[in-house]
């Protein structure tokens, strides 16, 4: 069979919904979120859920040197490049029930539909489910699918371990899933990543999906302040050179730089202050800076603008300030093939469509460097994630996963 | 013999030193500081030697309930209350050697001297050490001067549990130092309290003794901001209630209410966020909010100064923020026949002297609820204390010594 029947092909919201669900209850926490960690107990029997899948559905699996799972839908050509679809299955430790889940369940979802309508592409479709995307057991994040597009070496993603000394390679090799290193992602045709917004927009412009043109660049850095530590009784204000104080001014500093930088976004994220007691003026403080722009330009303005704010306190209140960026990562533009065949498939559906930026990180991002890559985004609700509370309608998700068929089949030679 | 010799009695500015030197030995950190914490091993050595002196110096030594240790130098009139003066002995985790060693030691160079010049007076001389002071082991401060005088009940102190679970009342017991009832401090005819400053004024003003005059209020309270936590990546910033932003408001504003307002010194000493992550709109923080003023008044003012600052950032922010004060200390003027005393001593002696309050909390505050009671302040290098670095020349211990002993000398009827 051939794409003749693709036209017909059509996903099934209440079985998706159902995958979701029975997936949901693997790591479920009390609170109805999820705690899946990356190679953990709870992740293997996620991986064991999804593979039985697969393989009903027809698909070869395989797992690759670090646990990335794939399964693969034939095509009619023997010698052509496959589309990729996936995302992720580990969660944050109190996750919910849709980040990275939806894109691995969805992808299985258009390959279930291609089945059930028996249609066959040119390339074949290949489902794939990265391991350790968030980063929250092991960092950094994205730690697979950056090895096997090339960010990091297989070495350091064995080396990472977790907040108890665990490795990433032991964790691997105890749940069973440490594959072969031939049965890594082959050259993809293309690359389509189907995801929660994590963010409002969807919702609050009440578009559908999410046509997504990139993902944005990040810089992270440490803001450190040295004023002196003193008896919050004796000391005369005059004589205080007050660390916390200094810090509030950056905070505001950096909160107003992104309201006047435009297409720049900021958050000081965390805090750490010593000696951190009621009575004593704080001598050190350290502070998180999360620098996000879709320009690379726009983000070297900000880091410069970080300088100067830190620089001018330092003058101001008499204290020392350091900023130190310690990552970066450039903003990758998605690829117009791919985004053109979302936007596509989103239009034939009658969609209502919204193009953005993402602004957090996914494996479609390390992927792009090498394939064509895109993403579709569905709407959060209240823009909620990383969070137990996370929630997106059925009928959000049936669209997403509708609108990802749409895309792989014309990115597979169907359309 | 009576106060006749009175005016022989001189300190030893060299055998005052070398106590302190000895006594900063137990417990000494490499850094040159002190960690000697109440009811530790190294509390009791401490105890243990300044009760080797106090019996050397022909004192009658007891301790109470409390494990607090009086040294009674004998008077010549058996029914006259005596003159007591003292500190404490226990230190913060990497305290210093002169906070509080310096009242206990110089009260015990006052009494060796009165010895040496074989000098009697009307009213005794009972040198004391007070048991936890600092409250950094058990809180809160000054639990066992509390206790004497009325401020805590003895099964609150008993109660009372460090960081790994262990009372106050059986570590009182495991050093030994568990004693009776009736051997707390009889009814007082005056206290003096010799102690380093703790803060700058006296060194920066070139004032070689300070004549306090009270010990400040102190105002204590968290602020409680509740905003909402949201992905650093994707959250417009239109869209974030920042719960740190608006907490670095409040910070900002609590400083600047201390500059416009009188008389009153703010701190905010302490802060907590969640989730504390650096890709996350930090949702709740939490940040401690210590006032202090000589003057009820202004103490009240400035809490409701707080109130409206907090008010005013919850609307201006969209976020949600509750003051709370948990803890008051009202402000404790010294009796003006001990500060008289004082500085009609270090007048005599041709000490320069300025006249101030103490920031800090002192075992002097609650005994001034009962009796006449006062301090004496020398100067502290830098301002600098609860800090291994803390620093006081052996001249300046040397002065306040002297001014102690003829506090002490009018106070027992030999002036």
């Amino acid at each position: 069979m051939t794409g003749d029947g693709a036209a017909a092909a059509a996903v099934n919201g209440e079985r998706l919904w159902d995958a979701l669900m029975t997936m949901a209850e693997v790591g479920r926490t009390p609170a109805g979120g999820v705690r899946r960690l990356a190679l953990s107990d709870d992740d293997r029997r996620g991986r064991d859920l999804l593979i039985g899948w697969l393989r009903d559905d027809g698909c070869a699996v395989r797992f690759d040197d670090l646990g990335n799972i794939y399964g693969r839908y034939p095509g009619t050509d023997p010698n052509a490049a496959p589309v990729v679809c996936g995302s992720h299955l580990d969660t944050v430790p109190t996750g919910g029930r849709f980040d990275g889940v939806l894109g691995v369940l969805g992808a299985l979802e258009a390959v279930r539909a291609l089945r059930d309508a028996r249609v066959r592409m040119p390339r074949p479709v290949e489902v794939v489910c990265w391991t350790n995307e968030e980063g929250a057991r092991f960092a950094p994040a994205m730690l697979a699918s950056g090895v096997v597009c090339g960010r990091f070496t297989l070495e350091e993603a064995y080396a990472a371990r977790d907040a108890d000394g665990r490795s990433f390679g032991d964790e691997l090799r105890r749940i069973g899933y440490l594959g072969s290193a031939e049965h890594r992602m082959p050259p993809a045709a293309a690359y389509v990543e189907l995801h929660v917004e994590q963010g409002p927009i969807l919702e609050r412009e009440g578009a559908q999906v999410g046509v997504v043109d990139g993902v944005e660049g990040i810089a992270w850095g440490w803001v450190e302040v040295t004023g002196r530590a003193a008896h919050a009784g004796p000391t005369p204000l005059e004589d205080r050179r007050d660390a916390l104080v200094a810090a509030s001014r950056i905070v505001l500093g950096l909160r107003a730089l992104a309201a006047e930088l435009p297409g720049v976004r900021t958050t000081a994220g965390r805090i750490e202050v010593s000696p951190n007691t009621i009575n004593v003026v704080p001598g050190v403080v350290r502070v998180t800076t999360d620098l996000r722009s879709r320009s690379p330009e726009v983000l070297d303005t900000a880091a410069r603008r970080l300088e100067a704010l830190c620089a001018a306190v330092a003058v101001g209140d008499g204290v020392e300030v350091r900023a130190s960026e310690f990552w970066r990562s450039p903003p990758t533009a998605f690829h117009p093939t791919v985004t053109g065949a979302v936007a596509a498939s989103a239009q034939e559906l009658g969609y209502s469509t919204r193009r953005l930026w993402a602004g957090a990180g996914h494996d479609a991002k390390y992927v792009a460097d090498r394939y064509p890559a895109g993403m579709i985004f569905v709407p959060s609700a209240g823009g909620l994630s990383h969070n137990e509370a996370e929630w997106t309608s059925k009928d959000d998700c049936a669209r997403g996963a509708a609108v990802l068929l749409g895309a792989v089949r014309r990115l597979a030679g169907a359309a």
